[in-house]
């Protein structure tokens, strides 16, 4: 029998950083890492494989990352945890014997319920090469393609197919709004406008009730009846925590479906066992209820604590602060923490400062986009509680300082006398840089 | 006389903030800005009108920001302050009255004391726009242009000198390094490799003597005695307070030669006259000591501190971390805080932690550069000291994340489990995002 001092399970955004965290804080402890696929794929670069990419080989995270840091990659399927024994067994039979156990097992796309969702070239965001490689075929000769959620996922498919293809792309979103749960409305109404733009219909507050054709899908109906053509279905509404193996173990699941882990993020069932990433529950940083927010990048700050917890106590998890960013056609747009709808809805007294300013300065310079951050406030502390971003490429950095600030409890009184660098070439100017005008607005509005 | 509540003599980086931020926190209060020059030049921007932007009139500041403000705008020199009477005297007779007065005078370039620097083309960075007409005249017809002194405006100028004209361009820096005051060693060889491969000579280690010719210049001698032709010569060795207006008024003036204030950016000399700028005495955010970084990123957050205190004293000024960013070509450097020299030179026990990844993922997505992070601590405590960025265009907004982190004087282990947001065409990947592995990877030294 095998045996390692740590053995995760699971290759992507969450088991590589825990592997590697663990070989960082323990080096004299052995790591073995388990997992199903030949090749693991960027979870986030799915949607490129369709337009920018042009092909799944080109979405592989190189297995360099496990062997540069020493860490011993097992390919195959784990079927069993036997926590007494402390080992897990193979689909090959083999058993790997383990002191610490971490599980970063991931989520399953949702299928809807409706009619028809098991017909030919309906298509998840599934991250398995084999099944990319047919979606790709079948879109490369599709005409019609109808996205199911206009979520993050459903809408970078959509811009993506609009890309190299010349199909016809519709969303279809039940809520009034594409991206709504991450995005202000504001926010929102500016990317349905890039999207429509790009040639993408959109059907709002739309709901498909069946898929139809006979063996492949010939198109889809919505609750009110009416009916689109379709050779194409794709559904992005979301991912479910992958918890079989977990259940099997008799593991505590919690209310999200997610396995049940203490701030430590260890199991709460099994002090030897630690989850993270998409199958493990999720807690606000701001509320410390649980979130179902699933990001490649909350899975790694977990899966950092894990691999520094796993022999010794070290990190709490202060919970997840929802930190995204993407980009239509030229348009980037972001968010960090609570929306301000979603900060309203926790009962906030909020105060708003926007600010909008080219991202370069004199605003002549080449490549300048008009870029809008807007923060939002509590008004009886000051604390920063989220912003959202839209405009240039440096969008999905400047989601990142609004992260840094929010994680460590600035005020609007402190982000206003943010001491950023500004260059002509790379950023706003230092007179219009938007976070600290923005802050500053929200102060005198407090 | 004209009388105003708050009156900011100086119109650019400084003066503009502090206006605007006094129209901010005090809505009531009437605010004058006096300025002398006809429309302000973006003083970062001067480099690219030689290149990038072709003119000076594309490196203006709107005056719209300070009607947008409700800021009244009177032109001309102000000559002398009447402390007593509480008003400034206009070269043209006229006088103004004030009840708080903010000095934003600014710096000017350092001309060096050798023989031969009145000569005709001999430049300087001179926020002028009818001198900045001339000088870029002169260079587009320049054969062979010499830039004293490598630090970023001479390395800005050099590689834009070089992208219009077909003339040969070699900076001479009398230290072994150029931008060796604010990068890293390592990081200054990369930046030289690229100024090299563009064609730029650089003289390491090279003093300017004289500048030669008649009337005009026609080459510079250097210690050693080698000589350069030069059609033009560019003075990049820094700049002086512009302190003249404060000593006539007998306003203190400190050891760096600039007007001294306190941290609430009072002069010490008199509670109703604040300064804020170049114009006016820096003090490391580490130390505490003076500091003699100008910027305009600087000038900004002291002229939001300015802004709020005017009327009530409400914000410290904690003093500067320095945050610089830059492009040459393609490649862009950054830093903030404290370089691993500087802190060693302090006497810090310095952790280092490096990562170096594409900035966008998979590697393969179109405009992807490999983009380096270092990242400077503490071994005692774990803070972070500073960090230094070389790669894409995100670098401008990622020393604006390291800024943030030493802003609150975050540790490795914070800055090891930071919440950023990733997305593929956006950032780098969450599993090698180059903050938290260098910060990892410090943790793992220390």
């Amino acid at each position: 029998m095998k045996q390692a001092d740590a053995v995760v399970i699971g290759g992507s955004a969450a088991g590589l950083p825990a592997a590697i965290g663990c070989r960082r804080r323990y080096p004299q402890k052995s790591v073995i890492l388990i997992r199903q696929e030949e090749q693991v794929l960027v979870p986030c670069g799915l949607p490129y494989i369709f337009g920018t990419l042009g092909s799944p080989e080109k979405d592989v995270v190189p297995d360099a990352i496990l062997t540069n840091n020493n860490v011993e990659l097992v390919k195959g399927e784990v079927v069993e945890i036997d926590r007494e024994k402390k080992a897990v067994s193979m689909s090959s039979g083999d058993t790997i014997g383990y002191d610490k156990l971490v599980l970063t097992t991931g989520s399953l796309p949702v299928v809807l319920p409706i009619p028809g969702a098991d017909k030919g070239n309906v298509f998840t965001a599934n991250k398995d090469l084999i099944y990319l490689k047919n979606m790709l075929d079948t879109i490369n000769g599709a005409r019609d393609v109808v996205i199911i959620g206009g979520g993050f996922i459903g809408v970078e498919f959509a811009d993506e197919c609009k890309k190299n293809h010349d199909c016809n792309v519709t969303i279809v979103e039940v809520l009034p709004h594409c991206l709504q749960l991450a995005l202000d409305e504001e926010f929102c109404v500016e990317a349905e406008k890039v999207l429509t733009e790009r040639g993408i219909k959109l059907l709002l507050n739309s709901k498909v009730e069946a898929i139809l054709g006979d063996k492949q899908v010939s198109g889809v109906r919505l609750s009110g009846g009416q009916e689109l053509k379709a050779d194409v279905v794709i559904m992005g509404v979301g991912a479910r925590p992958n918890v079989e193996l977990a259940k099997k173990a008799e593991l505590e699941i919690g209310p999200t479906k997610a396995i049940a882990v203490d701030r430590y993020m260890r199991t709460i069932t099994d002090v030897n066992i630690f989850a993270c990433g998409d199958c493990a529950e999720k807690y606000s940083f701001f509320s410390g209820k649980l979130s179902r927010t699933m990001l490649a990048s909350i899975a790694g700050a977990e899966a950092r604590i894990v691999g520094a917890n796993l022999f010794n106590t070290r990190y709490r998890n202060h919970g997840e602060i929802g930190v995204f960013s993407t980009i239509i056609g030229e348009q980037a747009f972001g968010c960090a923490g609570l929306t301000e709808a979603a900060a309203r809805q926790e009962g906030f007294d909020v105060v708003v400062g926007e600010s909008t300013a080219p991202d370069r300065h004199p605003g002549g310079m080449p490549g300048a986009a008009n870029t809008k951050v807007k923060l939002v406030f509590s008004r009886d502390n000051g604390l920063l509680l989220g912003g959202g971003v839209s405009g240039g490429k440096g969008t999905g950095e400047i989601v990142n300082i609004i992260s840094a600030c929010i994680q460590h409890w600035m005020t609007a009184y402190e982000v206003s006398l943010f001491q950023m660098g500004t260059h002509p070439a790379l950023t706003a100017s230092p007179i219009v840089y938007q976070m600290v005008n923005a802050a500053e607005l929200a102060v005198k509005a407090m």
